[in-house]
């Protein structure tokens, strides 16, 4: 950590600032006296210290960590990239392209088992579908809840695809004690209080990025549940929100690779939520293969106009066959020459 | 609502869909026909209409809503003011400046006692303090929780000041009975799950515009908590994320005039979270209150350097006496001659 | 072009516009009556009519126009590909893919010359290099300028290469007859007295989008130079601005198959300002070479540790033949299972 | 400036490169050898150090500036406000509020005429009017170029006012000889072969901020005129782009303060640009009086409903009495109190 101090910073604050801080941590300071400023190096472990608490000195002009702020997600620590397994054997993270697909929201028994058995078909791994909804309007439809979750059950046991749904509130988790990967939406990628609850629990997490969140707060969420002891933890780039109105967010397809340098997690990308358009969900989703994530979230629909959410978005079972089909063989071609 | 079809829409798909809104809606439906493409105009209650479901269908090229969304938080069908009043008779939105003050955490009863009693002087009439923390990371200090709470109550009892407060999670309700204005946090403002929960309870909420959230989703998020019954809703500008990296976040101080125009409820600014740095928190604190602002609610600790949390951006006593003393006399001035 | 109006407009008020309109264009006017507002509906050329002067009137709510703003690079007039071809037979935009390699800025004669010998045996069909720069600081390198031409025109008798260069003002244009694409780097995109100036000339112009400019603002800064007879325009996204801080820019990969769409004019990617970064060069090129970009630009430099200007971005040599390997493969086995 | 290694540099390498350093710049070197990385500090003037060439060593982790890396716009190096004072006596930065009122074009001698009267008559020290207009369409009205000059020139004769208009050449200098405040607009911010154009000459220059310009890189523009020589540079916020669509841009009036604090240089605020919307004028220039600006420039329209460009932020001469009398009364009594 390199703290810069003011010009006005006197000797005997600077003692004073000094010999607190090795007194509190396990740190050692350097200091060093500069024509406009004074610059001290704090050399030790110093992911304990608070930056805001450095910041608020009044004799601090500025700090800066050298060390990133997360540890259980850092590959630093931890080189080996971490594969979820689950217990059917399917696998996100070693190496092959998973894909996680379905619709956005679970509707009908018919539809949720219509589309299973399709995307299945054309190679899926994983089955999606939203049970509770996080709508902007309180007079949107909400998700069938409990029966949205039985709805999924019904289409597993029928395609044997492990399932991926969304919580919303952590008052909700006995209802997901059955499903096989539980999704943190976008909005709650900082509502820490449904991190912890999942940090207790064994069970792999899809974590998506917040519409603003950098890559670090994306990694320092990724944290929350790992320092809980679950260390589960999928990442998804869905892309953030930019002054382009063309798409409904802009994919933030650099995070692909720096996720993967910065993290041993496993990363994954859903380019339905990134564009909010069916047709850019194959460019987009090429590109992210291209990038080198492990794996793709995709939204199906088997009648995308009839959708009670997301349509705009959703591709047809027939338009989600060619997706798979040049995804499988793009991962396969670029991973073999490259 | 103002749909424009694709050009390759055939007169039977158009005639199937046009039918089909107005058996599902309350809402007629007139056709233009242009010369390169069709136009479709609602007329009647389109609120109930999902923009998405339109938008997924292939045949449509792009869908405008010509009325808001919003219905009990529009100012269209609620023209006069709302004004939250206390039971011990504090104000927001009569009129006058209210202004909100306290430390950022919550930390000992020394601490917020004297803060309050310091923030009552300078004519604060509400005290806020944290006792449950949203912070980045996981290791740093996450509140005094409960212990948090009674400390603000001991306070309160000590300053007649009714304090403000923020909910992380729903499950935490039943400890905040007694608090008199319960805060939602940028990060929660689309956790509809609390959202929903709070508009059960019939206490004034103070709801936090997201980080990077539209002025017409602070709205919808209003909207949630207004559509349970509890229309005692606060909004609160606090800074937006940009490219700008001086300042912690960037204040849209457009929002406080444009909050006022549309909607019926108290506008207040954070200029301390907007900025992130104490020295700003004086002139962005007087831009508010010369654009309309209800109120203000700043962060006040008796020893900065010794904060919990967010130091940088608290300002001491002292500094909240002078802030105090422009704001007001601004407030007098400015509405005077206004 | 539809219009939305307020409800306070009167039958005078409207009667008098809409006679205004059908008088100064060539357009007819619908009108429909809604519960809440009129809607003007105008059919047939209306992009002459300016979208400011519709909202300026004080009785107008908002004005949304349903053809693009851009005709001369727009597909929908001009469904086949543009495909530019240089004299000595290069092209871009023909299904390839065109690589343009070199140096931020030209240093020496030795320097652009090893540069473009290198790039040349990787296979890049174009060198790049600057000798006008745009710096942040005037205190900073600002290139060789017309020595700097001479040089890259050494460069090119040696390879054969066409050279690729940055012009940063019309009064410049004498010293560029002999290029071969003329760039216009973002920071210019609109500036509009040069976009006229390069729309008089007869040569390829390499237009980056601007550092915060909408997909639709680079279309109409194409439409300028379009509009002045030069119909050569190659679009290029090297990334926007947003608040993510790890990568210098953000790459929006969607702005790839949306240009490609929208537009019939080659579309180009630059990884190396996009992220700013050496080791992300390889993903992002990769990611554009797979959501469908006709080319690349990447700066290359004999020995990024002493280069001018941009060295943190800049591959080796080596690193080059490596990623100019993988692209074209890629390219190769994409397209052909595409 | 602080340099922070890769864990993998070399004791060679590190001598190597600071021996470099030492001979290169006057500057010394310190060296802190961390438990996870080694931290370099160079102390002296590092404002010639480009830093760029050190983050582009392969054993650089990272760099930091903890200089500003502009002298001449810097508080720091000059402590008194810089005033601007015409030849007629008018001012800017002395401590009263200035105001530039005018049209966004200048149309006809009637027109530019009329406003002048009107907005001197209001208070207005001075007179904008565009003659070349920077227009996002090649189709839209470009300004009456020369003649509007003329117009203008026509208009400070009838009022006395000083008129102020865009530069979008330097080619056109020869023109603005008898202009009296050349304004740059936000898309040519960093022009620079303009802003160098410009720092050749002894008249003020009105600098608007880029779209998304930082306040760093605003300063650095306004270097680039004063490192020619031309030290009367005002600075002027103008809205910046961000998410939020209700506004045309956001107006960052953080920004206002924090230029007053870093720059000796007058800051003014344009509310007509920054919001788009006229009823929006009046609470952000009053915001920006209370955050301390220098002055404000407003348009200003004899007929918005008629005016060839902005209409729809424009005020008429009547609803700019109001703003004018309501923000020098804000002025007098803020200034008074404070």
């Amino acid at each position: 950590m390199i703290i810069v101090l003011k010009p006005n910073c006197t000797v005997e604050q600077l003692n004073h600032f000094t010999e607190g801080l090795k007194h509190d941590y396990d740190v050692k300071v350097n200091t060093w006296v500069g024509t406009q400023s004074t610059v001290l190096g704090l050399i030790g472990d110093t992911s304990a210290i608070d930056i805001d608490y450095i910041a608020a000195q009044d004799f601090v002009e500025s700090v800066k960590r050298v060390q990133e702020p997360y540890k259980k997600a850092n590959r630093k620590f931890h080189p080996d990239n971490t594969v979820i397994t689950l217990p059917g054997g399917q696998k996100i993270g070693d190496g092959s392209l998973s894909i996680i697909a379905g619709p956005c929201s679970v509707e009908t028994e018919d539809q949720i088992c219509e589309v299973a058995e399709r995307v299945k078909t054309a190679g899926a791994q994983f089955l999606r579908g939203g049970a509770f909804k996080p709508r902007t309007s309180p007079y949107a439809f909400q998700g069938l809840k409990a029966d949205g979750l039985e709805l999924l059950r019904e289409a597993r046991k029928k395609t044997g695809l492990p399932i991926v749904t969304e919580i919303m509130s952590a008052a909700h988790l006995p209802l997901f004690e059955d499903v096989d990967i539980i999704q943190v939406g976008a909005r709650n990628m900082q509502n820490f209080e449904l991190l912890k609850e999942l940090g207790k629990i064994r069970k792999p997490i899809l974590l998506k990025r917040g519409l603003s969140s950098t890559i670090e707060e994306l990694l320092m969420s990724a944290e929350y549940i790992m320092a809980g002891g679950n260390d589960q933890v999928i990442l998804c780039e869905r892309g953030i929100r930019t002054y382009e109105t063309y798409t409904r967010n802009t994919l933030d397809i650099s995070a692909v690779p720096i996720l993967k340098r910065l993290s041993h997690l496993p990363v994954i990308v859903d380019p339905s939520h990134a564009s909010g358009i069916a047709w850019l969900v194959e460019p987009l989703a090429m590109a992210a293969v291209a990038a080198g994530a492990d794996g793709l979230i995709i939204e199906v629909h088997n009648n995308p106009a009839k959708a009670l959410s997301d349509g705009a978005q959703s591709l047809t079972p027939d338009q989600f066959d060619h997706v798979a089909k040049r995804v499988f063989t793009a991962a396969k071609l670029l991973r073999t020459e490259g």
